[in-house]
């Protein structure tokens, strides 16, 4: 059995979205959410970040004792990575381990460790929709050997058995603010109740997963999810309270 | 005394510039020219070339069994890469980082590797006439522990001394078609008699280099220059035909 | 009625991409294929062309007294325009916008007049297949007070509607080398039989569509298509030469 | 004498760079200075800015009745138009017609009107030190028929005579915030004091500017400068404020 990820799971790890300023433009509260959370997916320059950014946002990573992860995406600076751009397989292998290989030697000048991959917006979406991309990816990561973070759903095997065939372990991971269905999908954007607005919903979601491994949908029902890791934001004030608010909630279980 | 050049010198090598096509745009003949060269410059995505480029010239250059090089460059697709545009010294390293890194990366994808670093025009010349940037570009490579190919000059002795504190051995390159002032220098291009377009003159001027390690100057001076490796073209017909009578000089010479 | 194209129609008139180079990469044989067309395409810098490009491309134009059109496309260098971006209608619009814009501001510099506009590849696809998607380009296309090249069918009077209400003539077109359907639509590219080889039979097309106003399907259907011009290629040599022979064929018409 | 200025002279004017977010990232509190300012300068997508941005921010100044300008610059987004990138004269001229030409018929969708074009960044540099650019951008100006913003000095006539020769236009600035030597330059930004920090410091020039029409040198100097309008920022809370200040102070003048 391939698939153990190497990180340590004895805890519900915090990842968060990092580095995604570009040139002059500034976006996210990278260094006020930093100490709080245990990984950082770095973009790499296709949906935002710049050579220069890709440095400090690893030297802030190393300050703060947190594990670096690529944060790769489809190009489109402007669209901010959120748009599907048609590749076909090789060209989505290509475009992932053209990023990831620039962050990983950026991560070298600085004594960092790239130490996974979780793909951005619209690749990480078809990566979950379309078997083809995720094999794509997979191939990507096998290259540099290290695990691909991807949506914890009820039935993670199917993913697993694909991940296994390139020896590629996999990490999974939840969503902190976003509502689920029955069925352990999120709750589509378009749909009014698809983001959690109350600060307790949001920190009562993640309590509940890590305590009982566990989600409630929004029709009330409990769903088995094996997550790894919570996604988190640091795009405001308000967020970052969230994170320290969730840190030492899950502190504070032990672990 | 670290620098010793990790190639083979018992011959003067041809390098070209290839993978210089981006998206439907083509450019070189690089299917032509590669099996007549010894080590391939490969653009990395900044100038020309983009990651399905990169994976389809390491492809190419494994199948002639050319040495890769990376060939990074100022962030200038309009302009390929011959404009100058102003860094700061971070910044250099870290344009640099990324480009290699990215071509590393794809290269291992493919059972390549990338052995020497060449930085592309604006760059490439900025690097001959600017320390500071010299020392930058020798700092992205040292954290490749790859060797850097510079310009042949009479004094390359200034180079070495620079290149020594980072560890990093100097390749040198001298030019087939361009002509050579007394002091060791190119002709500037603006000069009308900058390039040789007489094909014997080319072909002499490789010859006399391979045979007694000196060029000819437009005043007819004898210069001692000290290269590993000529820097030939692959832009159409003609050039592959003085590459190819080229290869077929210095074999015939022996080594 | 609005719908009055303002061309002569009195012949088929042939239309041809053009000025799709970008910086120092060169496409098409602009030079040689110009004197044989009627109306340039002109790519406006989203999936090709620069403003030197732009400019250089407006002056042959206006050296062969060939008329100007606009050839907007998603913004995508890298795929050629040919991938679908995801954008919202005002998105669709203002793209077009901007850079029909540009271009007419440059003919303007050179005293040209872009007098119609030609979306480009995935762009002019979308338009027919997806109505949003045209009515947003008819949006941008009244702002300028210009007709919109677009696909001839058998019932061109759905788009006539459309366009009506925007005050903005039509100008049809069909190919000279790709194959047809019985319902009048272009077998899909996909189609082994998609794209004519044989130069007699692009010949025959063109011939048969300026003396009937028809068209002979794959399975030998005849098909009336109102067409006022017809898409030509100056690609290379072949089809520079086939571009000569249909513009003497038309005119040994008449017309 | 050609060069009269279009607009109403009467008062000096608050001019303010705006619409320079792009995609996701945001930059300026463009809706709070907005109603404060006369002369919104709105950039055109090559340092900041894209269509729909360019629309938004029309939009914007037309609710306010603020007059629009476009706000070219050398095609840099990652170094938001800072950089000086070499180019020859036409390329400018080129540049500038491709961005202004996408503004004014953007202007002309939403109802509005470009009035006046003002360089950004380094082309605005290099065209106060370089004649020859100062000239490309004359020859793009006189393409529209707008008039050009350029730095008030001591000697604007130098400028005025080239202006001429191409019908255009010029309108002078100066800067609210900047310290300036007694030659009527601005003190460079390497200089500890380029910039004042004190909010009266820099309401003072400006109410001097508007009443004596003199600015007060670094070392005390009175220098006459014929300002139409003064640069303010829209940074944040801070610049708005100040922007505030001025606005008031100058309608308490009168005018």
């Amino acid at each position: 059995m391939i698939n153990k990820v190497t990180i340590n799971k004895s805890r519900l790890k915090l990842n968060c979205d990092m580095g995604e300023s570009f040139g002059l433009w500034s976006m996210g509260m990278d260094e006020d959410v930093m100490p709080w959370v245990d990984m950082a997916n770095i973009a790499c320059g296709f949906h935002a970040s710049d050579p220069d950014i890709m440095a400090k946002t690893l030297l802030l990573a190393k300050q703060h004792d947190v594990m670096v992860g690529a944060h790769p995406s489809y190009q489109d600076l402007q669209g901010f990575g959120r748009r599907s751009i048609p590749l076909s397989d090789d060209e989505i292998t290509h475009c992932v381990i053209y990023q990831v290989g620039a962050l990983v030697a950026m991560a070298r000048m600085y004594d960092c460790k790239v130490e996974y991959i979780k793909p951005h917006g619209a690749l990480y979406n078809d990566m979950m929709s379309n078997e083809s991309i995720f094999v794509a990816i997979l191939a990507a990561a096998e290259n540099f050997g290290l695990p691909v973070m991807i949506l914890a759903g009820v039935n993670n095997n199917r993913y697993l058995d694909l991940a296994d065939q390139f020896n590629v372990p996999l990490l999974f991971e939840a969503f902190a603010d976003r509502a689920y269905q029955d069925n352990g999908l999120l709750l589509p954007r378009s749909h009014p109740k698809a983001v959690h607005h109350l600060q307790d919903d949001i920190y009562h979601q993640v309590i509940q997963l890590a305590q009982y491994g566990s989600i409630t949908s929004l029709n009330g029902a409990k769903i088995m999810l094996e997550a790894d890791t919570i996604c988190v934001h640091g795009d405001n004030a308000d967020s970052i309270a969230m994170v320290q608010r969730i840190s030492q909630g899950l502190k504070s279980l032990g672990g």
